[in-house]
């Protein structure tokens, strides 16, 4: 089944012990869109500005991802700057320019909004929310979120964590939404607040998945090549809401395989910097990484 | 099959954001040799001071420890203190009085020279090596050991990991052994180094496992209950070595299993103070426990 993304796209300059990139393609989007069309087609919805070259887009098309949701807006894309040390597990943010994505509205096109698995990158809770009214009864909605939207947009968030079925978010957003030190308590007390499922990303330690029927607990696929970890959590996520709309059936066996699949595609992105890893993968080279993830992870 | 365990036996004074514990009982091979007795009988050599109130053991005895190799000397026993603050992810030691522990020499007693599974508590790695030099052929020997020792005594360290068959040590003391700041990467080093197997702790996140013929991972069982951490990597070896040396052979399924009750173990001795939690726990609740923990692990 399809899957319909919102979210950013951008340029990120990024620097980590291993190298740097300038101006690279990123984006919350972008990651998701790529990760997520090794399983499923992808119907993207962002916003670019007119410096963003269209050609960019014509991999993407390749991959089964329908563009037409792209908007083009005065003004220059989306541009982040951002630098790793040390184990790399938290980024540290050097300079953000919204620019067009600051003002944008998100527009679904007629064609997208019956699509049956969405998901909501990262963004203001109103604007997430905004996608939710133009979408006709989606069979299963994820958002993403971060701590910057429980300081400023609170009430925002958790009016639309009432409308969503799953929320991704890392350990620290889990902690800072719930108070919860514990994450164990932190993930379970974030079902309280309405998502059916919720799945805590934890970088190198792997990620959880909560739902009032199931606990499950993956460790990350041990890669000793981790380049860029720049979009690792939209890379996961696209992994698994592409799994999931491809099994098309929100069920625990498949819930589970798709946890494996975003932990695959997230170990892949980080090999290298912007989508260079993803690009020298294809679903083979998935299944392979997932078969010896299973070794690394059966009792 | 039996097992010989040489380490600490403490006074341990601890305050958490969930209470605190004046001078309870711990030390590392304590803490061990609680969890192993789950499993198997389970030989202790330690040294505690004139003050240690030796009807203590009654309950360790009543558990198939058998406490002959525990040596009384002039002084006061080995005091810790210590807080943990937030995640409780690290101690902060706010004293540490060796007294008696800080002259330990281990003698082994005869009747355990030839325990066919032997585990070396932290200490200085020559006084681990000294034990090596008492016992007799011994089946499978795993090490403990930490940063401290990587500082003042690497070459003895090294000797040791030359000598013993594993190594069980913390993610920070990987990173710092092997200067790896990727976990795969230092795990992998270490197998380098001597021990033909590598167990990494990292706490709330699980624990690996490094050979050159498996890599295998686990998250920690998902406990929302944890009050005092102090223990924990002790009480993990000694379910990993209790149920290693109660399968009596080192194979594969074995190791993993094995790193699964270790698992189990800490997860309990987290959820109160000292022993507390350990006491109110039996090997049909730890069964009870792994059967849980299959579940949440299992794709």
């Amino acid at each position: 089944m399809s899957l319909l993304v919102v979210g950013s796209i951008a340029f990120d300059s990024v620097e980590t012990p291993f190298g740097k990139a300038e101006a690279a393609l990123g984006g919350s989007a972008m990651y998701f869109s790529y990760a997520a069309s090794y399983f499923t087609p992808v119907r993207l919805v962002g916003v670019v500005g007119r410096d963003f070259p269209m050609g960019t887009f014509d991999e993407f098309k390749a991959r089964g991802v329908d563009t037409a949701g792209v908007e083009v807006a005065d003004g220059e894309t989306f541009r982040w700057r951002g630098k790793y040390e040390g184990t790399m597990n938290v980024a540290e943010t050097l300079e953000t320019k919204l620019n067009v994505f600051g003002k944008f509205t998100p527009k679904i096109p007629s064609a997208f909004r019956s699509t049956p698995f969405v998901f909501l990158a990262n963004g203001a809770p109103a604007t997430q929310r905004s996608v939710l009214e133009q979408v006709d009864a989606p069979k299963f909605v994820v958002a993403d979120t971060m701590n910057l939207w429980m300081r400023i947009a609170k009430a925002e968030l958790l009016d639309l964590l009432r409308r969503v079925d799953g929320l991704i978010l890392n350990d620290e957003e889990a902690r800072e939404l719930t108070g919860e030190r514990n994450l164990i308590r932190a993930g379970r007390a974030i079902l309280e607040l309405g998502p059916k499922i919720v799945v805590v990303k934890k970088g190198e330690h792997g990620a959880f998945l909560f739902s009032d029927f199931v606990e499950f607990a993956l460790p990350a696929y041990p890669t000793d090549n981790v380049k860029d970890p720049t979009g690792a959590g939209d890379s996961f996520a696209g992994g698994f809401m592409g799994a999931l709309a491809s099994a098309g059936r929100v069920t625990l066996p498949a819930l589970k395989r798709a946890m494996a699949y975003g932990t695959i595609c997230a170990s892949v992105n980080v090999e290298d910097f912007s989508f260079e890893a993803m690009r020298r993968t294809d679903r083979q080279a998935i299944e392979k990484r997932f078969e010896e993830f299973l070794h690394f992870i059966t009792l």
